[in-house]
């Protein structure tokens, strides 16, 4: 079947039952009948029905199962397509999603990243060394205090200046009044240093608060925005992406715990393919525990190639101290974001100088390996 | 704190390191900054800044751990709700989400069901023992023929019969030519006996898309529509279930594994909490692996009593068999949905005769046992 979704799982069972597992598979995430009953209807059989293509050990008991299912099941709708993929199966302890590759065509419905990482870095003014991020924190500060903190941050020459994914439209601090604050102060540093940060909110409710923040955000001047998928649902992502009057989006993990979905597939694949242009996820190291190989996979899966949609920018934080730039500089190499929270916070009163120290550092780094 | 979030957390340390863990988890999911610079700001200390309020072992190098958050915190969104409860804590592998607590006034933005169990009980006209339900598929036929299975399983006396969560708006089959052959089928069906079958759409994709397709459904009779939660964004479900002019939701568990979450917190609280009027979950002893106690404890946060929320009727699912229905009466009672699909495929030409054997034993059982 070449016009076929390609779903690969591990799953665990023995090898004498290995083919009658994954036989059922197939079937109970498509036409979730046994096959003598689905397939009385011939079209059903020939057109909706997949193949096991590919079954191989993968440890003791455990298998990989390569599944082909027929592009037309997922009905040219995103949603669908996480149900085909992982729907019932995600309810099996015993099966890990492991790997989707999608033909051509799916990329007909979905949009991928509407900037890409030619347009943010375009957006950012910035070539050949990583983005420079930070977040706004802790919840609990009014919109005057974040504000200033987002100006100290855009002085300093940071690049990207988001949201703590926690920043909501609490009472305590509106959306609204802080996408404005914020807004101003970068405005109150572009003129005091000739340069332009990207302030980026965080984009969080259901979607219809999510639709008005959007349209205020970009309305006030806001060039990017953060939401966090896993929260808000993967397929708004899509629709978000596919806004004819839309922002870029940084896609946050939260929520996305995923303990029988290998990280690269959620946060590499689904996300860049469901239209993020940038993708945060926790750094070895820090304070979460994906190892070296999970997070150079995600890095693979945003950027690799592909004829149709554009690539994303790999975000990696979760506790990443100033001191080990140096390290994720090589880790990553340039076209990434770097993200530093709380190790920024850490200098207090010298906020200013330890950005700046990192801005330097990074651009000097870069300037010292020019990269293609 | 008496208006606070209570979360439970499985935390897998050991016990010489439990209690900084636990700290670490209380702010990771609030401030995202350690105490010292978080408290820098007085307010947040005192009002942003939570509580452990119970460490306890539970196994070997496992604890259970109880943090309040202040209620101010979750800002009146269900989705920084699900931030703040399982949000940044979803990527750590040694927490496992166990329970939540929410203060009364947390359903001053959280809708819970909009029918409830007598509400669903009232529209299908059944009072005193489960309503029986059963699923449209495979996905590959075409509206006339799952028009046709409709109407015969009306015809049998079913009281839901829902589309597949697999059938979404396939070329082959778009959402509003199945709604519209399958009200039809079920209105002949009601001519003919007098009784009425509810028919059940499956609302499937982006939010803008689902939008759609309840308006439509509603204007074209249904009176009850199901949803993905986990496919298309659990706050999305809390916006589907406050609409004025929406309609009573059943939920399907579908991609609902991602989480490293406790069942009965996801699919017994939360989905509840959100809205839905009533939830499908895999019943012991079917295609998935839920025990008996996870099928007890989400039936019991289901329909457990509440101040200010309806109860919502478990529908326990999963290639349960026609000969298990003694078995399942006895496990839920009465206020349950007894949903039996590829089991009554089975039967192909007996359909009819098949289901009619299910409605008459499963009513019979209930007249010999009355219940209050």
């Amino acid at each position: 079947m070449p016009d076929s979704i390609r779903v690969t799982y591990v799953v665990q069972a023995p090898a004498d039952r290995i083919a009658e597992r994954a036989e059922a598979l197939m079937l109970e995430q498509a036409v979730e009948l046994p096959r003598a009953i689905a397939a009385r209807d011939p079209w059903v059989a020939e057109h909706m029905i997949g193949a096991v293509e590919d079954v191989r050990p993968a440890g003791r008991d455990l298998h990989r199962v390569t599944i082909a299912h027929p592009i037309a099941t997922a009905g040219g709708d995103p949603a669908q397509l996480l149900n085909l993929l992982f729907g019932n199966a995600s309810l099996q302890p015993e099966v890990v999603l492991d790997d989707v590759v999608l033909p051509p065509s799916a990329f007909d419905w979905l949009p991928g990243p509407r900037a890409g990482i030619a347009g943010l870095r375009e957006l950012a003014g910035v070539a050949g060394r990583p983005l420079l991020a930070t977040a706004l924190k802790p919840m609990g500060l009014r919109p005057a205090r974040l504000a200033a903190l987002a100006g100290t941050f855009a002085r300093a020459g940071l690049d990207l200046i988001k949201d703590d994914h926690g920043l909501a439209d609490h009472a305590f601090c509106p959306f609204e009044a802080r996408v404005e604050a914020c807004l101003r102060a970068i405005d109150d540093a572009e003129r005091e240093t000739g340069r332009r940060a990207l302030y980026v909110p965080n984009l969080i409710g259901a979607p219809d608060r999510v639709m008005r923040q959007l349209a205020f955000a970009r309305e006030a001047g806001a060039r990017v925005a953060m939401v966090s998928p896993m929260v808000t649902g993967l397929p708004f992502l899509c629709q978000l992406a596919a806004l004819p009057d839309g922002l870029p989006l940084m896609a946050h993990p939260a929520f996305g715990g995923v303990l029988r979905a290998a990280p690269p597939v959620l946060l590499g694949k689904l996300f860049r393919w469901f239209g993020a242009d940038a993708v945060i996820f926790p750094h070895v190291g820090g304070r979460f525990s994906y190892d070296a190989d999970t997070c150079r996979a995600i890095a693979e899966a945003l950027r690799a190639e592909h004829a149709r949609i554009r690539p994303s920018l790999p975000a990696p934080a979760g506790g990443i101290r100033v001191e080990r730039m140096g390290e994720l500089l090589d880790f990553y190499g340039p076209d990434c974001v770097l993200l530093v929270g709380g190790s920024l916070y850490a200098a207090d009163d010298g906020l200013f100088e330890r950005t700046r120290a990192l801005v330097e550092r990074v651009t000097r780094a870069a300037a010292a390996e020019p990269v293609s």
